[in-house]
This record gives C-alpha cells, structure tokens and sequence, in this order.
C-alpha cells in the first residue's frame, strides 16, 4: 500500500460494546496512529460466580503503545469509563472528555493506586482535539447523564461519526438541546461511517424528555400531600436528582441524601455548576426526624435491589436512620436493569408488606430511558447520511434492530456490518470489509487479581455452588501397604454430615476398600489411587443421591 | 366450643401459594375433616444453588393425616400438581380432578417408585365429590391449560370459592366459556370467603382470547409463505399447540413434534380427546429433510431458553436433527417467567446470528396469558360477592394489587387477608382473624434426596461459588512436635495453581509456620492448630488477593 492509501484508510477494532451490554471501548486505527473512543466496565453474569468485574482485553493496545495518540470519553457512565484505571496500570495516554466525565472519573482514578500520573484534558461541546492524523470533534447530545457528546472523528480518509449513548431531548433539564445542527452539518460534508448506540433501537418512536419525570413526581408530591417520600434513582442522573431538588422545594420540602455515589455525586456535581441547590435545602440524614413526614424528602441509591444499598436497608427495616412505615411513599425512580428484576421485586413485596406506598415506572413516568429510539436513531441517520452503518452497544438482537432500521432509511444491508469483538472492519476508499481479526476478550476481575480467573477456576465454582465437595484424607504406608490413618470424610455443600451419618459411613467405607484393594494389588502410584477411589465415590453417591459433589481424594504418606 | 360452632367455623391454612411463585397448597379444616387444594412445585432462587424443586414442608398434614379427606386440584400445571409425589411418600389420600389434569399426575406418578397406590377419581365440570363435612363442587373456568376448574367447597357454616389458576375466554378453543352462570348462582347463596389468584391482578382490562394466538400465526405463516416454522411452545397449553395443528393444517404443511414433555401431552390429550389431528398431518422428526421448508412445521419445547431444551440446541446448531438457518422462521410462542428472561434472550441473540427470522409476543400477539386481569377478577367478585377475600397466588405486590381490586369492588379492607404461608385463618359466625400458625416452609430436593439440604448447607455452597476452597494437608507427630509431611495446598476454584506459585508458595509458607509455632507451643488439640490456620491464612489471602476463599485444614497425626 502507497503512504496515501494507508493515510487514507481506517481500522476499526471493537474490544468492548458489542453483544455484551457495558464495556464501551472502540480502537480507530490510521496509519501509525491510534485513538479509543471509551472504556467501560461490565458486571458478571451467572456463569463467572466471585467475578466482580469484567473489562476489556487491552493486549492489543499493549502490542502497539506507541501507536496509541488519546482516550476520547463520550459520558461518565460506568460502561463507559470504569475500565480505565485497570488499562492505565500496563498504558499511559492523554484523556479527553467533558468536565463532568473526568470529574466523575477523578473521583474513581482516587481510589486506585496508579503508577502513572494520567493527562486529563476537559473539553466542551464543539471543541476539535487533533490526535496524529486525526481530529475529534465533540458534539452535544442528550443523556441520562450531563454533558454527554457524540464524537466525529475526521482522518485523511473521510469522517466517521461515534454517537456514544444519546438521546434527542427537546426540553433538557439544564444544558442544551442534542445538537442537530452540527450533525446536519457534518452529513454535507460527507460521512463515511456511522458507529451507532443500539439499546433501545427495539423500541418504536421516541423517547419522552426528562422533564416529563418532574411533572410525574410533582402530581405525586401533589396527591400525596402527608407522606415522607424517599426518592431513589441512579446518583448519575444529575439532572434527575435536580428535578427531585426542584419539586421537593417547589413543595416546602427539605431533601436529605444518603448512598456514598449519591453525596460524591451532588457535591461533584454542584461545585462544578452542573446542579442548582437552593441555600438551607439539604439537611441531613441524622435530622430527619426533627421534620414531620410531608417536610422530607430523601434521595437514595438502590435502584437495581443491590442488598446492601440504603434503598435495601429501608426496606428490610435495617437501616439505622431511616425507618419506613405507612406515613412514607417510595419512588424508584429507574428501570431495573435485565436481570436485576427479581432483586428489584424482592425490594417492592418488602415495602408493601410494611404498608409504604410505592410508584414505579410500570405505573406512572417516573423514569424515562437515557437512549434513543427507533424514530431517534432513523433522525440521526437522516442528518449524518453515512455511507456506512455499525450498529454498537447493545445485545445481538438490538443491534440487529438497529440494522433493520439502517436498512429502511436506505443505507444498502452490505454497508451495514454488525462487527463481532476483536474483528478488524477495514475501510477503504475502495469499500468496506472486515479483513482479521486480533486478540480480544473478557479479563474477569476478583478482588485485587485481574485476569488470574479462568475458564477452570469458573468451572470448579459453578460446580462446588452445585453439589458442594467432599474431601476423602487418608495416611497410608505404601511401602508396607496399609492405610495408617483414616480415610476420613469432610463435606462442604454436600450434605449436612451429622444428619446423614449413615450414607458419610458408607462412603468412608467404600473408600476404605477402594484405597486398601490398591495398595494390596502394588498400586504405589498416588495419581492412580486417587482416580479410583474419585470414580468409585462418583458412582455411589450420585447413584445414592442423584449427586455429583467435587470428590477431592488426598493421600499422605508416613 | 360447642359441637355446633365447631362445624360452622373454618380453618384456612396456607402451606404453599404465597409470597412465591409456584407451590400451591391450600388446607381446608372443618371439625374433624381436612381437604386438601393443589400440591404443587416450585423451582429454586439463586440463593439456592444446586436444589432441584422446592416443595411446601407438610409436617401439618403429617399431625393430622387421619383427618384428610382428600386432595382437590384444580389444574394440570406443575405448580399445582407436582408436589404430590413427594408427598405420597408419607401420606395417602383420594385424590380429585378432571381427566386431563389426573392424566397428567399419572404419567408423573410413573416416574416415582411409590409404595401407595393413589386413589384416583375423575370427575367432570359440575360434579360434586362429598368428603367429611365438606362438599366440593368443581366449575368451569378457562386457562392456559385445558380442563382446569375451579372450586366451591361447601362447610356447615358456609360456601368457599377457590378460583385456581383461571380467566375468561369468551371464544375458548375447545371446551367452553368459564362457567359465569354457575358463580353468579353460587354467589346468589352466598359466599363466606373468595380465594382469588393474583398473577395478573397488576394489569388493567382484560386478557385476550387464546383465539388471538391463532389469528396471529395464521398472519404469520401468510406473510412468509417460503419457511420452514418452528414454534416453541409450554406442552401442557393443550389448546395452543391444537391452533399451532390447525393453522398448519390450513396451511398445506405436515407438523413435527421435538421435546420429551411435548410428545408426552400432544399422545395424552390426543388418546383423552382433548386435541384433534388430522390423519396423516404428523410426520416424524427424522422426515422432515424430505419435505421442502414450507411445508413443515415443528412444534418445540425450550421457551424459556432452557440450555438443555429442543430450541436451545436448535439455536446453537447443536440439535443432530434441525439445522436452523436463513429459511426458518422461530416463533416462541410464550412469555419468559420472571428469572428467564435472560436465557431467553441468548436464544434470540443466537438464532438472529444465524440469519433466522424471529417472533416474540413482544412484537406480536404470540402469546397471551392464562390467567386474569384486573376486570376479570373484578368481574368474579362481582359474581360471587363474598364476604369475606383472600388473595392467593403471587408476589406480596401482586397479592397486594389483588386485595386493592377486591376494596374497589366495595369489600372492606377489614375483611381481606392477605395471608402468609403457615398462618390459620379462622372463619367463625362471628368473624375471621388470624389465628395461629403451624409448621410450615420450604423443603428443599436435590437428587433424591428431600429435606436433607439445609441453611449450612446451602450458604457453605454459596461461598464456595464465590471464592473457591483451599484444603491445607499437614502430616505433623504431636508428640515429637514436628511436620511430618507438608503442608500441601489443594485450591479448587480459587486460583489456578499453575499459574499463582508464588501466592501458593507464600500460603504454603505461612501454614507450615502457622502450624509449627503451634506444635512448639504445646498445642496439641487438632481443633485448636486448625483455627490459628484458618484465621492466619484467611487473614493474608484477603490482604493480598481481596477474596475470601474457604480454608479447610486436614491435619493427620502418624
């Protein structure tokens, strides 16, 4: 390839945010020149018990450091950004975002100890970065979280627009309208690709402003002139927490916050001038009972169920300093995430057993979705006029909506490429073809370790959860072939050994068998042992029990 | 109490069908006679890893067994009949339903080795069974299910209606309309208590006709002449697999049957009459590479994404005998129950990957629900016009929005109970309270074996799952004070030995002088040198890892 046809083709590398929800992060390679769009975290799902997180693999971004020229962060959500203290211990490089997305990720870079001082660089909406061959334009979008941008990405070959996660609010709380405009503008001039958000692209028409909750929760405040009303939603709708500011006023209300992500949050959010509080409005949580109910309302997390979230406490009557009853009215003021239903429900029986008055979104607006739908996506797709279309950030399904949607405002179905993580999409001035592929994955996080989990130690847990373990112990003398000691028999999660002393008899007798036939036939080797008494374990339990516990044999020798 | 009052009170016991899906069984008790309703199943939550089903404890039932009179069911589903052969292993009793519903319980009963015979009676729609002091009058109602009843039990002192699982279908498939008249007769006597279930007491208006499932496919198969359709449906819907054989029928096309559980019910209901097929319409799973794709239809069990299910295998071209592909079309003709809803999206996800056309009652009308909204429950109340009201069957929220509807309907909220599983609800001529309480619960089976999983169990389980377990094996002679051999360190779902040595080594380290500074201290008791080990290692595993692994010391003495 000449220089110019190298300057004038991209790469485009998804290592997060494609058919796994979270883990926002897209490699834009020219030439000898890198940036990443994003860099999220994930949560575990059901097959990686003890994970307690799931980022990106970045071995492909460590084979070419010198190549990487910045991070570009389109908002300051954890699917977005999370991943970055654990990329930023092996690379360094500048960030760019917003001032409330680093403010955000400051907070979290604090509780990290990092080798590597990182080069935040705030921006706003419309600023242009130049990065190597490219430049980056910022362009203001609509979110369930402030100063959220799109990002348009120019390189010698063409222009490709990122929409990170967005949605088209005519009457945002604060800050202004998504900017069509520019979009517009920017569709004249030519684009080449589309990278776009898929998570609601399921959904017909288009998503209801945020203001549409104010006026929800004004008529509950309205209706419900007695109650105590607790409040909970995510602590980074900013916007959200400052409706509730603004109607708990407008009612007389003093509003009390609890949940550290919620204070971090508005005191962030606050000093930076992303939030309004009118002066003597907060109180705190320790004063609460110095109002009678219709004067308070409280501000929490927990919308997703977590156990030990202060929503959580409420309800099972365990927090210390807020207790529920019939005087109070909870507002979960959020959608639960899939798979967080039952947690969610769990938290609402609970409630109404203890004769709280609950809203959710099921019944009233309390929460509008932070994404655009499918008449949202067909107007950006009207404006930016690309010729070439990926749907990211979302479920197969959902990215397959989104196709759909690309096709019917006119985009041909082969310029329309659903990537797959670590598939290189290679776009020339020729067209458009993913042409390989490079190393790429989930690194699975658990404590302090990172990447140490892996497929075995996955498979021993869902295991051991399933039918626990029994440890047979054994001394024996191989030499004079005799067992010294044991066997003895421990169980953990297998059964209770007390209350089933005969079938734990059995076993040890079986087991005593098993080990004495080996050493009498010459078996010496311990490996050989341990296989037989392991299968003839297996066989009797699961034909006693229908079981299948781990067996761990262990032989000592004197 | 005298004789008189005795007869003319009731004790309403539930043992199962609250605040959790499945598992229904009432307790009826009357003087010296006890009727039972239901005896159903349920299925474990994550907190339970490694259970199978979950049964209601009938340690009541068990005290009283020479009081029963008999088991009344009122339907075919799991949750309402799938207990019973746990329960016959300790107790026996005349068992009461129609012809479906106990054609079903005896294919189950055939996969249990019990040594009673149940006493089976069929009964049909407006039969009346007399059992002790009660009598047991079944009535029509529609489900999802065919032949499903519900029940007025008569008592000296009064009527009880029963509703089962139960809606309207003014246009039913087979069978006819819920028997209004009757309700509305019975209602005329007058009703001392309504026992309602609340599974759709939260939703508004009324549930579609099983009618607008065919309509709905017969669109379907019209708009995609060319495919080949698989549809996964629940077995025991009788009536929507009789539509599934009727559209395709209609449609020129031959229909195979794939799933153990769908065989089963399709044979049942056709040798019973419940279900019509044309002769020579069903052909063997292994013909249908010779017919061309619109000319097949396969009927399917897996809706909710069940891993091991028909669809599931299909989906992941697993399945040796259906490779699905761009000529097929999946139509998953069910919702997902509350839990499932992320299997089944992955079935989805996989089938779209595959470039096979998809339909989810999300998009179309698929599917409909088997049991009541809220006009239809006001309706029955209307009808019945009880004194009394109970709801039953749901989540505390559903339960909740049930005894709303039924305040709505004019019965005062001082003669609802919303009820909690053991508790005795006593209904007397002068009133109805709550009571007392008896032995109740969950009982857990895992395998063959029933009850012997406990608390300890279960959260040692939990653990495991989490952080995996770490056995540390020492050979030490007390007497000499000194290690003999080891100590070995065994991980099982912690860390990959191989590829943590260091950490291993450490921990190896630590429990060697751990245990030695024991023995050089005199401590001779195992147990003692066990919990200095564990609290050591624990201590520094969680220091450099942040895991809490289990630790499982074996000390073996020569």
């Amino acid at each position: 390839m000449t220089f110019d046809r190298i300057h004038n083709s991209i790469k485009i590398i998804m290592l997060g945010g494609l058919n796994e929800v979270g883990k926002n992060l897209a490699v834009l390679e020219c030439g000898d020149d890198i940036i990443m769009i994003d860099c999220g975290l994930g949560f575990p799902d059901e097959e990686m018990p003890g994970v307690d997180l799931v980022i990106p693999d970045t071995s492909y971004l460590e084979q070419n450091a010198d190549k990487i020229r910045g991070l570009f962060l389109t908002h300051g959500h954890e699917d977005h950004i999370g991943g970055i203290p654990y990329v930023l211990r092996k690379l360094n490089f500048p960030i760019y975002g917003t001032e409330l997305t680093l403010g955000i990720l400051e907070n979290k870079l604090a509780d990290h100890e990092l080798a590597v001082e990182p080069e935040l660089h705030s921006v706003k909406a419309g600023d242009v970065i130049y990065a190597g061959c490219f430049s980056v334009e910022f362009i203001r979008v609509n979110h369930s979280i402030a100063d959220a941008c799109a990002l348009a990405v120019r390189y010698p070959g063409g222009t490709i627009v990122h929409t990170g996660d967005f949605k088209l609010d005519t009457s945002p709380i604060e800050g202004e309208m998504m900017d069509l405009t520019r979009f517009g503008e920017i569709g004249q001039e030519g684009v080449t690709l589309l990278m776009c958000e898929s998570t609601n692209a399921e959904r017909p028409g288009y998503t209801p402003s945020e203001k549409k909750v104010g006026q929800s929760l004004d008529n509950i405040f309205t209706l419900n002139p007695g109650k105590r009303v607790v409040i909970a939603t995510f602590s980074s709708n900013v916007h959200r927490v400052q409706q509730i500011i603004n109607v708990s006023s407008a009612h007389g209300r003093k509003v009390a916050i609890t949940g550290r992500s919620m204070l971090n949050v508005v005191n962030a959010a606050a000093r930076l001038g992303y939030m309004k509080v009118p002066d003597g409005l907060l109180i705190d949580l320790n004063d609460i009972s110095r109002y009678n109910p219709e004067q308070v309302t409280i501000i929490t997390t927990g919308t997703q169920g977590e156990p030990m979230s202060s929503l959580s406490r409420m309800a099972f009557l365990t927090h210390d300093k807020v207790k529920l009853g019939p005087s109070d009215l909870v507002v979960i003021s959020a959608s639960a995430i899939p798979g967080n239903e039952k947690m969610v429900r769990k938290i609402v029986n609970e409630l109404l057993k203890n004769g709280v008055s609950v809203f959710r979104d099921d019944s009233v607006a309390v929460h509008v979705s932070g994404h655009a739908c499918q008449e949202e996506i067909k107007l950006l797709i009207g404006l930016t006029r690309p010729k070439y279309f990926m749907p990211m950030h979302g479920e197969y399904k959902q990215m397959y909506a989104n196709k759909l949607l690309a096709e019917y405002m006119g985009i041909p179905a082969s310029n329309i490429f659903i990537s797959d993580i670590g598939k290189v999409l290679e776009i020339t001035p020729d067209g458009a073809e993913i042409t390989g592929e490079v190393t790429s994955g989930k690194v699975l996080v658990d404590g302090y370790g990172i990447g140490d989990i892996g497929s075995v130690v996955l498979r021993d847990r869902k295991q051991l959860s399933l039918d626990g373990i029994l440890a047979i112990v054994t001394t024996v003398d191989t030499a004079e072939q005799y067992i010294v000691s044991g066997p003895d028999v421990i169980s953990r999660g297998f059964v209770y050994v007390k209350e089933s002393e005969g079938l734990v008899e059995e076993i040890r007798a079986l087991a005593k068998d098993t080990i004495e036939n080996c050493l009498y036939a010459g078996i010496v080797d311990y490996n050989e042992i341990k296989a037989q008494t392991k299968t003839a374990i297996h066989k009797f339990i699961f034909s006693q029990t229908g079981r299948k516990p781990m067996i761990l044999p262990i032989i000592m020798d004197v």
